[in-house]
């Protein structure tokens, strides 16, 4: 029962969306792994990683939205429902979105369910994967004199529909680009903001499972992108950046960033 | 001195630097925390909340690089050079920058210089105002059928040099734009935005030192961003943002966001 809410006839829920961030746990913002570490129950999807819901009480109401046994997501309507079905029972509900909820997240559509089904609802920010992913391997996201803005967009297509895109808006030299949820489209975007102006050696980075002990990333040129997609196998999210920033990554990657799975990706000496 | 460095002849420092987020320490990174917690030296700017300078053990040194007596800010090759001095002392420095290090932080030009003068430095990723700001006021930066991405520009010309940004490129209305650091050209950003083809009706959004008790924001069109901005006194960071999401502040918005100044901005019930 949340804090505060002992006095009334019936004990109200609460629904807080909660930015899980890239997914090491050290990376939640304090309020997040507050409220996860005192979750009734926890709503997650295949973003959020292991080590951070293994933060939740034992005994929370631990609900998979992220695949059915069909390998089937669960439909966002019927997401919809569970948080609010959750909330009514009483319940402190954290539902965990890889990231920030804002982003991407289709966190603004749980919570336009939830005001609309006058449910007591928060929004917790989280480091978004851009941010998150790009640190881990020595890419900052602005640069004076490389980057003056960055931008994010997803290569997610919805069904069917083709990739639809201001190719020319988004080929622009000066502003870092990063795509989310790109891997099956990566080589033709590429091609795409090649024909629409960006140099085909412009520098280009995917990182997939940043910031996680299963981090692997690499680096090479918008040209390269589909065969740098392709060597990965679907063990995590891939997350893309194009631009010249890119290429600070010699000088200012953390010395292990990259290595092999389980080591520290952290500059010496090691954080408590 | 740092952990596990006890072993060598010449205890080495090292800096981090850390993401301090918009402003409320709630929104602070675990690790961020934990190392402000833990800092022998605090070398800071007007940016970043007094609640998070509150953290910092009272015996570290605290600096402050955001104004001389004159009211300059302390020129950035100085604040370089403060950062290799205090590590070569031996000390565990913690470089705190407003929002995300990396985001309009200047923190890679200061991670540059610590890595060309051999000085082990980490960086901790922060939640940049553009999420921490859009959330507090219950803005989502995307939003199905209203923006597929979002980017970031910054509103702050070099010396006297004009803004100098691709107008036709940014007037997108389906991408939520973020402007930082724009109070002063707010006015002339919005007008070259609906010269570009923007919509005047486009809904708009300033806010001013979001996510800390003294948060303010206020909700209008592009078209009034220059009267909007000129309501602010300058008391803190003001933020804008261009977007259809701006328009899902009626219903998503905390219940006393912009409220008055000291009021929780959270739903109830209140978290501890």
């Amino acid at each position: 029962m949340p804090e505060g809410m002992t006095s009334g006839c019936h004990a109200a829920g609460i629904v807080h969306l909660v930015g899980a961030g890239p997914g090491d746990p050290d990376l939640l913002t304090v309020r997040a792994r507050r409220l996860i570490e005192r979750a009734e129950a926890v709503v997650y999807d295949r973003l959020v990683a292991p080590e951070i819901l293994a933060l939740a009480p034992a005994g929370a109401l631990h609900l998979d939205v992220g695949k059915l046994p069909g390998l089937h997501r669960v439909p966002q309507p019927e997401i919809n429902a569970l948080l609010v079905d959750l909330a009514r029972r009483g319940l402190e509900v954290v539902r965990l979105k890889g990231g920030d909820p804002y982003i991407f997240g289709r966190g603004s559509e749980e919570a336009e369910h939830l005001h609309a089904n006058g449910i007591a609802f928060d929004v917790v920010p989280g480091i978004t994967s851009a941010a998150g992913c790009a640190t881990a391997i020595g890419v900052p996201l602005t640069h004076r004199g490389m980057a003056t803005g960055v931008r994010y967009v997803t290569g997610h297509c919805q069904g069917d529909a083709p990739l639809d895109l201001d190719w020319r808006g988004l080929a622009d030299p000066a502003t870092t680009l990063v795509i989310y949820m790109g891997l099956a489209q990566i080589a033709r975007i590429a091609a795409a903001l090649i024909e629409a102006g960006l140099p085909a050696t412009m520098p280009f980075a995917a990182v997939q499972s940043g910031t996680t002990p299963r981090q692997r990333h690499r680096i090479g040129t918008l040209a390269e992108a589909g065969g740098i997609a392709a060597s990965f196998e679907d063990r995590g999210p891939v997350l893309f950046i194009v631009g010249h920033v890119v290429a600070l990554a010699d000088s200012l990657a953390p010395p292990r960033a990259g290595a092999a799975a389980g080591e520290d990706r952290h500059a010496v000496p090691a954080l408590a």
